[in-house]
């Protein structure tokens, strides 16, 4: 091989690393697109009827924006989640190592996104569900968890779930993060032991 | 050098990207830092009084709490951002780039946590705020910027100057993953012109 154009091979510990690493990752998608689609299922079918007096109030969770928010969130988490499993299968079987930088570009951005839509929508939710469950006093917004117990528990389960599949999104977007600037490393001091420098 | 103990050292199109994305930083935690403290000043010197019959209704941001979580996040964001750009310049006055791997994890994970923490207050003080301006008519929770305009006004403007700061935040957590996971550079494909491969 000439000067000029050398590649760095993998180590053996980088190869374990890397594969330890896809694991990761595919357990984390996976796990990520279950979560999410079981936090919507929760919310969407979460209904309560009351009966107050002769009037008839049911609770759903289209009654708060905040939670219609999240539901949207959770759809979106859950198919972008299920693709990007597909994608880690693929590549699983293929046994390549992301080395494309547009496509790492392009999945780190993905995920950067997905991280933040989940965990604003949670904070909404759960700012909605506190004002619920307390009341803002000062403001006179009541508290309701008193009256749709039920419904309350049932969307803070759900809200719960979203927190989980939120922090599996995290955990994705360090590990996306970390194969797209991996990619970048030829700026920092590096040693291998099959290479010398040519004067 | 020896085969077995050789350092990559820097070109000078990396030299070039490290210099840019060192101002690049600084300037990011510099507006991160006054950005976050001129909204902390808008939300918690924002009060209105407000004459009702012979009651005197006085709104201020302590009687929401999302508001109140958004001024003690921006309260860390600031300190937080204001130590690491300090952290940046003696960095820069030193001309050293950043190798050590427990810095560089401190550093990621403190910029990781501000990133998401900032994107929740806001998240929840804009879920506030929407209901303060529309109201949630299922729930009784009334709508409040027709009485306390001026309160709600400088409340928007607070959180909008909270998301420039998390936008901020935001970029600089980008900056602080590629400055870790680039020394993890090793197991990619590199090139250089002064390296060659000895057998």
């Amino acid at each position: 091989m000439s000067p000029g154009n050398v590649a760095v091979f993998h180590g053996g510990k980088m190869k374990l690393i890397d594969r330890r690493l896809k694991l990761t990752e595919l357990l984390l998608r996976c796990s990520a697109t279950a979560l999410a689609l079981l936090a919507l299922i929760l919310i969407v079918t979460n209904t309560q009827v009351k009966q107050i007096f002769t009037i008839e109030k049911r609770a759903k969770y289209t009654d708060m924006k905040a939670l219609v928010f999240l539901v949207v969130a959770n759809g979106i988490a859950a198919a972008y989640s299920l693709l990007q499993s597909v994608r880690c299968v693929v590549g699983s079987m293929k046994g390549s190592v992301l080395l494309d930088k547009s496509l790492a570009w392009a999945i780190f951005l993905g995920d950067q996104a997905m991280a933040y839509i989940s965990v604003a929508a949670i904070a909404a939710s759960a700012e909605s569900g506190l004002i619920g469950i307390r009341g803002e006093e000062k403001l006179q917004w009541m508290k309701l968890c008193n009256m749709f117990g039920k419904f309350c528990n049932r969307s803070a389960g759900g809200t719960a779930t979203a927190l989980l599949a939120s922090v599996a999104l995290v955990f994705v977007s360090c590990i996306s993060a970390f194969s797209l600037f991996r990619l970048y490393g030829g700026g920092a001091t590096q040693r291998h032991p099959n290479l010398s420098v040519t004067k």
